[in-house]
């Protein structure tokens, strides 16, 4: 059994994508009853079950609903999240989706372990993979989470690296998925179809229709991983980002950008009025990232005119509802109040759907390193066939 | 609903802070049983119940007799330890706390976040909100809790700030319960109430009578709650503070003594052996907190003849039987050998109740949002209504 | 009841030594099935037995056998892992051990705690165990760990210290057990053994005959396990040291080698060489400890010669089927790579036993209380009489 991995969205077709999206989307809705306070007399009482689909476990009480706990695939389990840089979402995301799935997060540092300097990256893979059940690692170069993946004998999933990002926009996908009411403007009977029937614990994502999505900022790991997904699932991207080789997007990315058949709905420009021209949502980034602060004037001088407003917006021809993505942390040359924390921002529910895309990843790669199979059907019937 | 937050004594009334140590003395009742050895062949074996009122888990076995579980209000979730500063029993009682509660802790030190320097303080409170069920806060100044619960969708507890510090007065509270027949000289009479009626599973805690304590140190986040807490409940309270700007009281703190009626129950002064006059307990505290390092030697000359020994509480005329209380981390400037390793000292058992006292926070402030709650009953009978 | 510790196997007689290895065999082969990846179709249900004798958690399922649940003896608890200096493996180990035994590892580097700098060693030993139910613990000096355990009322376990690393070699002996077969060289039959009868649930340790074990490198903590140990089980140590004071046996520790009546099966030779003849393991270790950077070039010169490879074991006259160890991270000047990734390693192996050997100690020693039980049986009819 060939060991799963994952880089970049890049290595998943579309249905892949799609169906770890909607295992992100009924995994939160199975975990958030068991998230909410539990008041004293209707505390569920954990029953057992006799199924051998589900990890058997179940609630019960009068007042409480019974509670289908969401899969149990990491029981006993640890995952070790290898982190060189900091990254508070993707951790924070990391080790609650993993007490979720039943197991433990591991978090080792750049004080607890650096790759490459006290053993070779191939001891390490071998060593951490021989005690952990995969690894969520944040990397600098690109090049050192391949290395990792080479040697390692359990799943590794790219937490971030120079190149890619994909548990990002994973996030992105599915935050724009329960947002769909929003862009599809006259009908509202799109919305009718999450109303689930009886029979089903969870209701089906919402389609969604074609967009045009609008990044503004340089050719980062985000982005990359924006290019090589949404133009096949139908959507268009426009990118703004300013001039210069240091903007620009690496040969190796855009290679696998022409090989996906992406590039045919990627527009590039560098004037950000042009970027927004018929956005349904605009996203941006950090402009410095970690290990950039010396170029910070430069950048800055770079990016004037790219801050996100209602004003750049209504100039460049953004549609009427357009709305705002940005991975967090945010700094204010980037976006302004007004958008930031306006009715347009979905920066919110985008930042709480990093934890349950991660844990489709980490359930589907690391639980039952089966990320080709069927998505898994939530009705209560086949629950207890 | 609106989200819960406990940043100080002050907060709550006395039947609530009353309320929180009851349940704590029940907590540690029921989790003791479960942190013993477990010789091998008296392994409880872990059952469930079908009862609506307790999470169903239980355990029967032969040679251990049934161990009910405490709260598992925490199942599934995650508690984020927001710690500016280092805090090593806060922080272990809190880790520890969560795994009997069901649940995980999970520590951010001043390496893994930083409030308001990579992300504004409201952007933090609302991602780690969205991620976590709780979030247990050990700040500098106490302005920035009051940032983050503003913005939290979640409850947010007070680890210690620049002003309160709640949790260890709690944990002081219970310690003098669980000791008060030393307080009560003649009649022996009050401690055969701690034998539980058959049908109770969890012992009552025993009544405390009105004692005088004396606080020998700086105005602490420690005595702050001291102030707002213990006058109201019947207690005296007895300051001896050097003189000087430094020590006194800070106006906003003093401010909620007094709208809380606690400041006729209060006597301040800076003779030591008047502050111990006529004192049941003594309480120091760290006379160089963190940050104040500059200020050593002066602090440490203003604080000559504070040390508490058993000279200065004969001279001073405290009470023949006497007790010690000591947050911790001692230096023995504070208190000789003989009276912190003596039997006049509570401190271990003090230090023990950070632990049940913060694990009754977590269960009803982050678990179930309820400190308005009458505590549980114990009783068996209840259980199985 | 007496709190029992363990600093060294030199405190274990061999039938203790000879049980925890069986112990984390067994464990390892309940655990193993639980960490592998779960096929959404056969995810077992888990529930619960009346049995006195198990945790009482079991899984059905029609397409995974039961499954047995390994002890969980830190149900409900937490071991505190107190580490002033770095230690991948021993913590991943001791983490991820930690999980399987149903309880939560702590860890506490130099960031969160520092023994005896803001608090006597006295008072952290009794405050972390009275919070914790057992202290791993990696040390400088060995005297640290001695005084925890003096004061620490949850026993104290060494994952480390400048004199001692027991929980090493009991990886060291499993690991040799299991390859036992490489070198009883003619007749194979002592494999057979280990097919299990139908019902014993796992295979037992197969034997291992008596071997001669050449340790090339300095007197370090590691070596040390190995001399109170390996002699009195019946193998030879032949160790190859340079000369001079800095690789000699620290006294202390060979006391404790000539009470145990280990030193007649050991040879001491500064001759590379001399030390490999007749050698079935060749084990090696950092020539450099943390610490010791400022010597590093001196070591390096006195270390010449002593890299392990073909032609010096040729040259020596090892046997002709020498097999490798090496405790890890390793640097190529101590092995070179035909050696160390080729088929006498059993340096992964080794490693992966760190994890299991770890878990044995902690069953034993934190949950249980009970070195001196004999081993558990395994067998489906004990299990369920």
């Amino acid at each position: 059994m060939s060991v799963p991995h994952l880089m970049t969205l890049a290595d998943l077709s579309v249905p892949q994508i799609n169906r770890l999206v909607r295992h992100s989307f009924a995994l939160k809705q199975l975990s958030t009853p068991w998230l909410k306070p539990m008041p004293r007399r209707s505390m569920p009482s954990i029953t057992t079950t006799k199924s051998s689909t589900g990890t058997g476990l179940k609630t019960k009480s009068k007042k409480v609903n019974d509670l289908r706990l969401p899969s149990q695939s990491l029981f006993n389990k640890t995952i070790a999240l290898l982190f060189s840089k900091r990254s508070t979402r993707t951790r924070v995301s990391a080790e609650t989706a993993a007490v979720l799935l039943g197991g433990r997060a591991l978090f080792l540092g750049k004080e607890d372990i650096q790759l490459g300097v006290n053993e070779s990256v191939r001891d390490s893979a071998r060593v951490l993979g021989g005690m952990c059940q995969g690894i969520f690692a944040r990397v600098g170069d690109h090049s050192e989470i391949e290395e990792l993946a080479e040697h390692c004998p359990v799943p590794v999933l790219n937490a971030l690296s120079s190149l890619w990002h994909p548990t990002q926009i994973l996030a992105d996908i599915l935050t724009l998925h329960e947002h769909s009411h929003l862009f599809t403007s006259p009908s509202p009977s799109s919305t009718s179809t999450s109303t689930p029937p009886k029979s089903l614990r969870v209701r089906e994502l919402p389609p969604l229709p074609p967009l045009t999505i609008t990044w503004l900022g340089d050719s980062s790991n985000v982005l990359h991983d924006i290019l090589v997904s949404l133009p096949r699932m139908g959507h268009k991207v426009r990118v703004g980002a300013p001039k210069g080789r240091a903007y620009e997007c690496p040969e190796e990315v855009w290679r696998r950008v022409v090989e996906l058949g992406c590039e045919e709905n990627i527009y590039w420009t560098s004037d950000p009025r042009e970027a927004v021209n018929g956005a349904d949502v605009v996203v941006t980034d950090t402009w410095i990232s970690m290990g950039q602060e010396a170029e910070k004037e430069q950048r800055l001088k770079d990016f004037q005119g790219y801050q996100v407003t209602e004003a750049l917006c209504a100039e460049g021809g953004a549609k009427e509802n357009w709305k705002f993505l940005h991975c967090l942390p945010r700094k204010q040359h980037e976006v302004d109040d007004e958008v930031f924390y306006g009715p347009r921002s979905l920066v919110f529910p985008e930042a709480d759907n990093r934890k349950w895309t991660i844990m489709a990843c980490f359930d589907l790669l690391f639980g039952k390193w089966d990320l080709e199979a069927e998505a898994e059907s939530y009705s209560r019937k086949s629950e207890e066939s």
